[in-house]
């Protein structure tokens, strides 16, 4: 059997035919639509996924189930999508829409939760009792798989862990409370914070590598500058590795996962980080001498989500 | 069936027989010795547990497990215990000596993961799908309780939720670091509170219902006071209702239980308490529109740790 996972973006769709070990057998997309019908987005949807089916070589008699990972909040036991901001969604019936084109099981997670799931099958934490998964992008989002299988909670608003408030009183998030974790731990938060220190402080190699722009400063720029030394990049990585690790052990000390795998964006700064924030969270947990959850580079990138959509129906 | 059920404490060890509904049968208990060898321990709680069993018309046929509660860390696969400050024990092996005297499979865990257990098979959690117990005492314990198993981690480290840092370079914490929950949202945190703040501001409800003695604060005293509108007590329940409301959106946030119960001594303030945290987490949680856990007080009182120890071997 194989499995269609779709990947739904706030730009692009992205497809794909997989197998049971989370391969990916043929990959297809389309330009995400906002300007048309609920219905009409689902159906382009389908006909790309049948489309990629087909060049598979697979017909639907070997389709399983259709997954999807959507950017918003679903409840995974009704199959309707709560919110969807990017594609304009409020409260839609996405499973039963599907399946008047694909008339095969459909599951739903949050994106999140949909790359985490992907890295516990074929990724870093494949075969692991127990997983969280941070993507550390434009926001912070979170996935857990717990003894293979997704958890999202009871209401399914859980694994929003971006929104985990690590300073009472600290900055203003955009969901409305102050002190979110996404303001510290979000490639935003860095670029922001970076901003703000160049603007009093332009002698930096930050400001170097951004070619004098600060609207050019990434999390790479800022770590980058890190890297050669410079004082306030450094500063910079070291504040974000302690928000980073404050989240990571607040993580060990509630769920004691058997491995926490950091994606998105900022994840590819790779050892650099990951030597950092190994250091400080062995310096943070509260039990030194006993083992807790290893640490690691999530390893599937962008195909995380189609993956790990797929995956749901496994 | 019945299930022996050990309750360890620092001052008192509180044995009882338990039945499959969680009811306790018969009830024993012998003072904590911390002046004598670890297997003396062991035994005296032994045979305390057959004194009780024997007391309640039961035998050891009778019996399927032996469960205890132990106020440190556990490894409930091997059956040691890596850290019980309050009874002197570091690496011992528990279930092993155990055994030596009743031999029934032992079972062990965190003395307030166990009270959460008890909650979710006899109290206010009973036949939910995933809760989580906090104990508001001298510390903050917690307590998870998934599908109706016990989720202490893959390290057995898992659960302590008094040590999530719900800000960064707050208060310190005897953990070693700053800002841990614990710190706002025990017992302690109110009465440490509230004598640094009489000693600024005598002129208070507080010290008078402490007969003028700040050694006499309690969270009782400070809450009542602010019951009855006295300024500063209303500030201090006030931010005592925002850290703990913090704590529980955090929760909610990451795991999304279908319940939260509050027990131990701050939760005896019962409504007063738990109206104001109902309203300042519904202020709180990313989306407004949709269920969230529920947040009940806990309702077993002292006799959650007996039930939910005897109840590990359900």
């Amino acid at each position: 059997m194989v499995y269609i996972g779709i990947d739904v973006g706030g730009t692009g769709i992205q497809v794909g035919i997989v197998d049971q070990n989370g391969v990916i057998l043929q990959k297809g997309g389309i330009v995400t639509r906002t300007d048309v019908p609920f219905a009409t987005q689902v159906k382009a949807m389908a006909d790309c996924a049948l489309d990629t089916l087909a060049k598979s070589g697979y017909t639907l008699d070997d389709v399983a189930s259709v997954g999807a990972g959507i950017p918003g909040v679903v409840d995974p036991r009704t199959g309707r999508i709560a919110f969807c901001p990017n594609l304009g969604w409020k409260d839609v019936p996405f499973a039963q829409e599907m399946r008047r084109h694909i008339d095969k099981p459909v599951y739903m997670d949050n994106d999140a939760t949909v790359a985490g799931l992907a890295e516990s099958v074929a990724g870093v934490s494949a075969g692991t009792h127990s997983s969280v998964f941070l993507t550390l992008g434009t926001g912070v989002g979170g996935g857990i798989v717990l003894g293979g299988k997704v958890w999202s909670g009871f209401h399914g608003v859980g694994s929003e862990i971006g929104h985990m408030i690590i300073e009472m009183d600290g900055e203003h998030c955009n969901c409305g409370n102050n002190g979110c974790l996404e303001r510290y731990c979000s490639a935003t938060a860095i670029i922001l914070a970076a901003r703000k220190a160049v603007a009093e402080n332009p002698d930096t190699l930050i400001m170097t590598k951004a070619e004098g722009d600060p609207m050019k400063i990434n999390a790479k720029v800022v770590f980058d500058a890190a890297k050669e030394g410079d004082a306030l990049a450094v500063k910079l990585f070291g504040d974000y590795v302690k928000a980073l690790s404050t989240t990571i052990v607040n993580i060990i000390h509630f769920l004691d996962p058997e491995v926490i795998a950091l994606g998105g964006g900022v994840s590819k700064a790779g050892d650099f980080l990951l030597d950092a924030v190994r250091a400080e969270v062995a310096r943070l947990v509260m039990y030194k001498t006993l083992p807790f959850a290893r640490i690691e580079i999530a390893r599937l990138g962008p195909d995380a989500g189609i993956i790990g959509a797929a995956m749901l129906g496994l």
